[in-house]
């Protein structure tokens, strides 16, 4: 095989979810593809590492505007919007989740992305996740709900468990995302009725056996 | 979503094999990595367009050495090695299935790409698969054997009988490679159209090496 696609191919076999196979697939799809379809996706890799970084405040994805110095902290759209209610605040483990939540149009308050779960054999634990930084914004805050919206995983039930702990001596009221996901589902793969339902039926946090 | 990340995710999207949910995996998996890992892939997408094109002799995947002007027609590894049988010819659907028999180890003739196949659907006929420039190729080599190596479907049937008529006034000897059970099948499992492919295409025992 000639050393450029070999290239790509290495490249692309880093990917998640990228096997040889796909691999192949795409490298040999983009020889063929036009040069502004391979230019695309080229320059919209560059640009996403030019100008998309993390929220300074939630931990969601954040665009920098053009001519932004990349030293301004970076805010998202949701912490930006003055129109969400500030007086509560929803716990998810990824920047997608805060799309799939906001595609079930019943949250406007924000968000606050931990960027995991604990995961004690990747060494992913409170400082990981930044939990210090949640409590800080909470208890500086003016938040009455906590909302719980981690998977219910174990690893998803263990992180919620301990923010739980955390957050308690703060006297926020605490609530879990409840019904609509099966036991062990991943928030990622639900779809948006599952986890409007969810949201909708939280209960305070404890106040149901698992 | 921030625009950037969407650019991104729909120039995604575009590739084979790539849904939604792979694109978002994908895509926040290049957030997350570091920009060396990102610009390897932005780069290795643009070093292909630049310099690999197909073989002007066989259809095959080449690269233009550094320097090279990009009007200079190219030659694949297998056309410039001058080592190889140039009295044996193997007729293949696409570029990958010319590494995929250069793995076999067992033949060391030249190959000729169609890239692709008979798709009266898509349009895709003699012309679009270059089969004059194939023909005249036979007729001016010293091929004394053309091996007909498109896949046992519908349409590489179709292929390979098109260009068995095309090339058979040229008095080369044309084969066909052996359909019948994989090796590991169990006849058993076998559908009957296999079973009967296989049987005819019997040999007498021990004359060919497993």
């Amino acid at each position: 095989m000639v050393p450029s696609l070999q290239k790509l191919l290495a490249a692309l076999r880093r990917l998640p979810g990228v096997g040889p196979k796909s691999a192949q697939r795409i490298g040999y799809h983009l020889l063929r593809a036009t040069r502004e379809e391979a230019t695309e996706l080229a320059r919209a890799v560059v640009a996403l590492k030019d100008r998309v970084g993390l929220c300074s405040v939630c931990g969601n994805v954040a665009e920098r505007a053009e001519g932004v110095s990349d030293k301004t902290p970076l805010e998202c759209p949701v912490c930006a919007d003055p129109r969400r209610d500030s007086s509560r605040l929803l716990i998810v483990e990824e920047p997608y989740n805060v799309e799939a939540f906001q595609k079930t149009g019943v949250y406007d308050g924000l968000y606050h992305v931990l960027g995991g779960l604990f995961d004690p054999l990747a060494g992913v634990g409170a400082v990981e996740l930044g939990l210090d930084a949640l409590a800080r914004r909470v208890s500086g805050g003016s938040f009455r709900e906590v909302i719980l919206a981690t998977s219910p995983t174990t690893a998803g039930e263990a992180t919620a468990s301990y923010i739980h702990e955390l957050l308690k001596p703060l006297g926020v009221t605490l609530t879990r995302i409840a019904v609509g996901l099966a036991p062990g589902a991943d928030v990622d793969y639900a779809d948006e009725i599952s986890l409007r339902l969810a949201l909708e039926g939280r209960r305070e946090y404890g106040s149901i056996g698992r």
